[in-house]
């Protein structure tokens, strides 16, 4: 991928995986914004999914990557926020699909539930897969 | 479970999970309202998440399943609305994690990703865990 910046935050359960996945990110060229956690203390995941969703927000920082326990919580929260399209992604697959139907800006994985290797294969399909447009846009347009 | 109302709804990717799901419940001793989609016709799954939404959001109906190809679609747009916490889930550990944990009141399933016997599985056990409270729901209260 072209050198890009890419939000990453984490609530304790995904501290570890935040860290990483922040490698692999850098490794593939990235520049990462880190948003914490920084620790393995008990944190209120919304919190941080509310902060990285801000910085999508704002539009310099376009993409992100976002963990909590099972991920669930965290994708309930980023995607209350209009910038974002938080995709709650399990495989490769997933990731795959989730942008060439849904143009997602937002991966998100279950540090408790991925583990580190299939993470790090997502966020690498995630970040090279482009959004396929036609229908899917009228789709994506509609989630508002 | 008590006898409750449950809103379902799908796109074409998941209007054959959404018929064996819709029988399920039923089973499970609850009245459902389905809100389609009726066939294998391609549809847009937003248009199903936002009217799944409206139903929740009204107040009479609290709880809801919800269907499209991987399940991303339709959790992203169902969770643009604040009365609904929508739960991608993919196995009965995520379904039960999303109510202990995030008090999720809609469950969202992937038609070409999950089998049917796992999602019977899956609400069955959406539909009977009670969420856990304390800290969670302090949490919870930050995803307005």
């Amino acid at each position: 991928m072209t050198k890009e910046r890419v939000v990453i935050a984490a609530d304790h359960a995904g501290f570890d995986l935040k860290e990483t996945l922040k490698q692999e990110l850098q490794s593939m060229g990235a520049e990462v914004m880190d948003l914490g956690t920084n620790g393995p203390e008990a944190v209120d995941y919304p919190d941080f999914a509310n902060a990285l969703a801000d910085v999508i927000g704002e539009g310099q920082i376009t993409r992100g990557v976002l963990l909590c326990g099972s991920g669930i919580g965290a994708s309930i929260a980023a995607n209350r926020h209009r910038a974002v399209r938080a995709a709650l992604c399990h495989d490769v697959e997933s990731a795959r699909m989730s942008r060439l139907h849904n143009d997602a800006n937002v991966i998100v994985l279950g540090g408790r539930v991925t583990d580190a290797s299939v993470a790090k294969a997502c966020i690498r399909t995630f970040f090279s897969t482009e959004f396929e447009g036609g229908r899917h846009a009228r789709r994506v347009a509609k989630m508002t």
